[in-house]
């Protein structure tokens, strides 16, 4: 790994788990970051990234923190503990990349916000799918003004979500489980992107369909926002109809979508039996465990990553960033605008990083951006809870122009 | 034109404009009915059916009504005189065949419903799509209690409507124009055949972003539903992007899709200049009109007819009726059963005037049926202007197997 004329970002790694192991490719083939340590209760974990990055590993996050040899820390542990996490590392000056959701609760977001500002550093949260280029150059055509405002946002996502490999806390929502938290996140994160403006109310309903996987699996949603524009999100994880199809045929990471494979996570997920035999298949195929698969280099996605379906409708055009491009449907004509894939899937969550720890500037996914789309979840519970619309008062507005969007890495 | 061996329903109709022409290819194909008179203010529609038909015509429906020679009268009047001229042919004892929306307020529909009581005659409100054999299919399959119990639907539909010729009362709301009466009388009929249970209470929001066709061209809802069930539901007429592909590449009306005829409506309509050309222009080619072209037998539908792509969530299985037949995503293993372009479209809508005229059969589409359906369009638009959720009192419930339905006529 030689260094680039940029100084590289050294990055130490909290948590060697299923998100960590989803960036894994990103950090691999950017050679704007190295990852220079690493923190996890597993020790075959961290004997692994050991060997693999020959760096520093540590049980104890307060250990790792306090190590001179890094510029930023990804906060990728169980969502209930993000904020502890990224408080200690902000608190000693580490810049922050926090998975999403940032917290699983708007006093934590504050609290990481606080801590840093106490510490002198940034925090981006991600990976997000609004980081996906395609939503960011929707974002950028939609705010040049040249289509008018937008006036209604159609968002929908058919997945297999709630039968992957699970946790047994994934599955609750009170400790940050299910498709709100874990999904609504990207999906509402999107939304907010393309629409701009900040939102103002939001009514939600849930879907909680199956006794076995005791958590939301499935919602529904509108949003609203101050300019009158509003949205609507629809969400279900399981594991039927698949909307990929509807979003040119790509899996949400850019792949061809196996057709043939119909009811694998289901029927892959009932030959296990028991929760404890689940949490142990999903920890034996995260890094480090027995059957982990290192990404092969050679497997490009053939297309950038997504979070299904989404069609803004503006004044005067719909635009629908899809995984290979943005249709613009125009008054008189339709146009594709392509968007090849990325040579390096992800790319954009470290121009963010780049961008904030070498250069200095704001991130457009900041902590009150990340606490933003929280508060949106939170009320999405609240509002199916309680039947009602609920008034949103924490939100801040979409960046007019992402920066440095590039189409190709 | 023979008669069958079961008696024809003789049909009177109120009003030959638009409503009518679509229902002509039905007429015209289905030898269980017969046109045998017809009422409308203008002198050239009622010139061309006396020629067509060799039936009486009448200026007057008070003269029309008091013929023997009638067994039904179809009134396809613009939505504002519906329960008039219902009520009136009820009174007289004719059975009725009265358009979607069945009238523009709920005190006009206990009207209709009361006029029927007193002349011992039953009334079908269609053409809906909801008669459309995928969705009464679809019903049906989901009644068997197969799959469980109705959690979530999903219905969408983006099409050109608002720039189609229109008079000038279709584009205001307060006379029963724009895409809540004449659109979401149809995806929240067929919600409601789908979901079976009764509504309960809905909140939406309307788009009119278009100041040149003053009133909503496009909505967003969520439906819920007494088992606790929801749905979400969203139109578009605005023109742009076009949901038939999502649904198999079939038009509306069940034929292949002109994807090279892109912005078709709106650059017709930006050619013609003012209203008043336009009201020209849609009576033109109006039963009747100098531009009128009789529907040619030879081109039968590819397809079903259909009103966007829906996906109906059950506990066990995702059902999705698709112009070409019925999509059953279950746990294990997904299914497609087909159901073939009938030979007569829209013969679902003369199987229940058959059975409630002929056999004295309650149809599913009665007062009560459409009533409710109406009953939530009106709540859409209190729930849009006062945002809020809007209870729901009047709600009938689907019949759980629709009678007699079958795939090919």
């Amino acid at each position: 790994m030689s260094a680039n004329a940029t100084r590289q970002v050294r990055l130490g790694v909290v948590g060697l788990g299923r998100a960590f192991s989803l960036m894994l490719p990103t950090f691999l083939a950017d050679q704007r970051v190295r990852l220079a340590a690493a923190c996890d209760p597993r020790e075959a974990a961290r004997q692994q990234f050991a060997r693999d990055f020959d760096a520093p590993v540590y049980e104890d996050l307060a250990a790792m923190v306090t190590s001179p040899d890094l510029d930023a820390v990804y906060i990728a542990s169980p969502h209930q503990y993000h904020a502890a996490h990224a408080c200690l590392a902000a608190e000693h000056g580490k810049h922050l990349l926090v998975e999403k959701p940032m917290a699983i609760s708007l006093a934590e977001c504050d609290r990481i916000i606080e801590a840093c500002g106490r510490g002198g550093v940034r925090v981006i949260v991600g990976h997000c799918h609004s980081f996906d280029s395609p939503y960011l150059h929707a974002r950028q055509l939609i705010a040049s003004g040249r289509f008018g405002a937008v006036r209604m946002i159609h968002a929908l996502n058919y997945t297999d979500f709630l039968y992957r490999p699970r946790r047994p806390e994934e599955l609750q929502t009170e400790a940050g489980g299910g498709v709100v938290f874990s999904q609504a996140a990207h999906q509402v994160d999107v939304v907010r992107l393309l629409a701009g403006a900040p939102a103002t109310r939001v009514r939600a309903t849930l879907g909680r369909w199956d006794p076995a996987r005791p958590t939301e699996g499935a919602y529904g949603a509108m949003l609203w926002f101050e300019d009158g524009a509003y949205a609507s999100l629809t969400y279900s994880g399981y594991g039927r109809f698949d909307t990929d199809p509807w979003n040119g045929g790509f899996s949400e990471m850019g792949f061809a979508t196996r057709e043939a494979d119909y009811g694998r996570a289901r029927r892959k997920l009932a030959s296990i039996g028991s929760a404890d035999a689940e949490a142990r298949l999903k920890a034996d195929g995260t890094y480090g465990g027995p059957s982990w698969q290192a990404p092969a280099g050679a497997e490009r996605a053939l297309s950038n990553q997504h979070f299904g379906p989404v069609i803004v409708s503006c004044e005067h055009a719909d635009i629908r960033p899809m995984p290979d491009g943005i249709w613009v449907y125009a008054d008189s004509q339709r146009e594709h605008i392509p968007l090849p894939a990325p040579a390096v899937p992800r790319f954009e969550v470290i121009d963010e990083l780049v961008d904030a720890v070498v250069h200095g500037r704001e991130p457009l996914h900041d902590g009150a951006w990340a606490r933003s789309t929280l508060e949106v979840c939170l009320a999405m519970l609240t509002s199916a809870r309680e039947e009602r619309d609920v008034t949103l008062t924490r939100q801040a507005r979409a960046s007019p122009h992402p920066a440095d969007v590039s189409p190709v890495a």
